[in-house]
């Protein structure tokens, strides 16, 4: 009887787990199925590659194939698992060899997730883009690049699709550009054209860049977006891309804005059309349902990843925030959970943070009001701003601090913060309190670290926490 | 009778404290006795005023004596406390105009803490310094700036000691100093002089610069100061400053090393000389010892400050960590606790970071297995070097980081961090999960800021966490 750890997927998740679980019981079996071509990169450089800031392909992966195979892992591209049988424990495999059946002993789901583009009409002409793919990168880049100025190394990666570099490639590079989507690729995105001398429309639906970042630091980015020409449509509903074969031009509220190439970033869908049928359960967001040890509702059936919900530090509740951190931590605990020594795969606070040129921002927690309200608590935030740095000490910045708690127990419900000097990573400090119940008093008095050329002596997280605990206490 | 709230001292826990008080009970009177002429002045900010990165003497005030009137109080320079009588609730006050005695409804001791020199012979010649006084600090800046290129409003502080100022500033600039001692005032202060193209020479009697950063961050240190041209005499002891009227030479286990300045920065130690045989007690550290809203051992009676101590986060036991942030935040506690709201003071972690040319380090916590052993636990550490950003985005830095954690419970005692990208403020994340008694386990597990341009994936803190942690578990 076969008891390999098998997994579907081979990007942060999978191959975390996979590695882990090699590493803690080398004797133990491992397949990983990839219906692709790419394993292990770095979705989050994507931007960066585009941009130019990245060389080459191969910087954004994290292992190549021949390195997973010298982990003991049986890595299998262009094998896509098209069933799940828990009863049976085998998955179903299709491949160039035609269908076959694989037995498992413990399974772990990991297949990510995609993006979403089919609201917006013509997404499928030429030189419309999600930036989800390596090979959109690679196309994208290439069709940036001006015609004998492209740099043969930038695209390295084994797997690309050199048809489809090669087609854009050979296009006249765009002049103008479409965002429809301010979120995280938006933003970034809009950083990356702007390095190419492109002009920039950035089409966001709702009023605000950013949403989950709550009102300040959408703020700050929209204002910074700005300042570097990039033309802001907030409030504004992308109704289609026009264009023959390729887009010529952005449909939405009545205008129409010409432009030679658009990138689609409205948001990303768990994968999980695979489960249908198996029983194993989906949560309220549609991502599969697990437990605190990555478990789905079937036995020995793992999730982790872009494709799974997880536990949030402050609900409690289970919701799906898929990010790179939580994939890979999540898979890792997997591995070691399959390995013989069960491990949790954390909690999730919500954690992220972007860069818009020179603007960095973070957020961490429930900063929504309603949402706060709709887990029981009563919320109340305030928003600062105040020196990153001693007021004489010079390079410092404004930096923006937003505080959400609970009115009744003084509870530290989320946080965000924008600014242009090392701002983004004090949202580790949010996070950190925020899985410790920390109340904002407790906040308030932190000993964090001061000294002039890094901090006030009030760091503008304290100065948040005094002036919220001040309205809490009142 | 009279109530008035009386403060020692008229730098950062005093003022916080006055300030606090009057703002929180405007009809209170609040007198404050300063000995000296300047108050409310960064002593942190010295070394970079030194150096010339921070322009006048001016900017290093956080208010000037008409902004202290302006809020109220009542604030008297020149006026020297030398005696209180906590049973009859006075203070005896020396000035000007003679003696006289001060009731008091409430008394806030924050005296300070003085720089020790008298361990080194010589540290009384001129061209030697303490830069613990905003004179002192004048005096180096207008020694170091050749003649003809001082800036007049680099002396601009009112309270500045005019003579002395002048005196060094006709002085030939020196072309060589030497720092005796490799704390704080130490590094930064061989920053500041090679600023002036001196040739420096730092004497430390450890074998490591700043021991309460452990080893990890004292090497990085030592290596940036030796690119930087900085000579350091490490396990040296400093005899003696030769010289006739001026500092020509040090002189310490056996060497003689001619120098035109020196600064000495071995240490301070509280101001409590006042105190005695007024039964309020002292701690073991020599500092006031103090309850958790500040009180002394004698009704009505307070202390904060660099003079008194403090609960340590991790020991729960008193301790004496005189810094900026502990100042203010105690003193402004102490001032809502006596203007009828009762505020603890919070505990310190020690948290502590530095600069040293580039590169940049923070602390927290219990390092020392010594120290740690003395309080109960048993310690084990693990080091790292980890980047600070993903490894195919540019600008990121090898970042080290050490955790000490007890091996029986797995709580985390105390890291710390140096690096050069962003690497001091991601002690804050430590010094928060102290704060929450977190295991290390708890530490890796925790959601973490992750974009390419901030952190990779796995933050150095995670990296340490899970290399710490493994070892805990087996």
């Amino acid at each position: 009887m076969s008891d390999p750890f098998v997994v579907v997927g081979g990007d942060a998740a999978g191959l975390s787990a996979a590695s882990k679980c090699k590493r803690e019981a080398p004797e133990r079996e491992v397949i990983v199925f990839e219906k692709g071509q790419w394993v292990s990169y770095a979705h989050c450089g994507m931007p960066y590659y585009v941009k130019g800031e990245v060389e080459s392909l191969n910087d954004l992966l994290s292992l190549s194939p021949e390195g997973i195979a010298d982990r003991g892992i049986d890595l299998r591209r262009g094998h896509e698992v098209v069933g799940v049988d828990p009863a049976a424990r085998t998955v179903t495999v299709e491949s160039g060899n035609g269908r076959s059946e694989q037995p498992y002993g413990d399974l772990l789901i990991a297949t990510g997730a995609h993006a979403v583009s089919d609201p917006i009409d013509g997404a499928d002409l030429a030189g419309a883009f999600t930036v989800h793919s390596m090979d959109a990168a690679a196309a994208l880049r290439a069709f940036l690049t001006p015609p004998g100025a492209a740099d043969p190394d930038a695209v390295d990666g084994e797997a690309v699709d050199r048809e489809l570099v090669a087609a854009y490639a050979e296009r006249d590079p765009p002049a103008s550009a479409a965002i429809v989507g301010g979120g995280y690729v938006g933003v970034e995105m809009a950083e990356a054209f702007s390095a190419h001398d492109l002009d920039v429309h950035l089409f966001q639906r709702p009023e605000r860049l950013l949403p989950p970042f709550g009102e300040a630091p959408a703020e700050r980015v929209a204002e910074t977006l700005r300042d570097h020409g990039v033309t802001l449509h907030l409030d504004t509903e992308v109704e289609r891309l026009a264009g023959e074969d390729t887009v010529e031009a952005v449909v939405g509220d009545g205008e129409r804005i010409p432009v030679d190439t658009a990138v689609v970033g409205i948001g990303i869908r768990p994968n999980t059309a695979l489960l249908d049928g198996t029983g194993i359960e989906l949560g309220h967001s549609g991502a599969i349902a697990t437990d605190e040890y990555g478990r789905t509702s079937r036995e020995n059936v793992y999730a982790a990843g872009d494709c799974a919900e997880m536990r949030h530090a402050v609900t409690g509740e289970s919701d799906w925030v898929p990010l790179g951190l939580t994939a890979n931590r999540a898979g890792r605990a997997v591995g070691q959970t399959v390995a013989g020594t069960p491990t949790p795969v954390g909690d999730i606070a919500g954690t992220a943070v972007v860069k818009a040129f020179e603007m960095e921002c973070g957020r961490t927690g429930i900063l929504d009001h309603e949402r706060a309200r709709d887990v029981g608590f009563d919320p109340v935030s305030e928003t600062i701003t105040a020196g990153s740095r001693s007021g004489y000490y010079p390079g410092g910045a404004e930096t923006t601090v937003t505080l959400t708690a609970d009115r009744g127990t003084g509870r530290l419900l989320g946080g965000s913060i924008a600014g242009e000097d090392r701002a983004a990573i004090r949202i580790d400090t949010l996070a950190t309190a925020l899985d410790g119940d920390a109340t904002v008093g407790e906040l308030e008095r932190l000993d964090l670290a001061y000294a002039p050329p890094f901090s006030p002596v009030w760091d503008p997280v304290l100065v948040a926490a005094k002036v919220l605990n001040g309205r809490l206490e009142n």
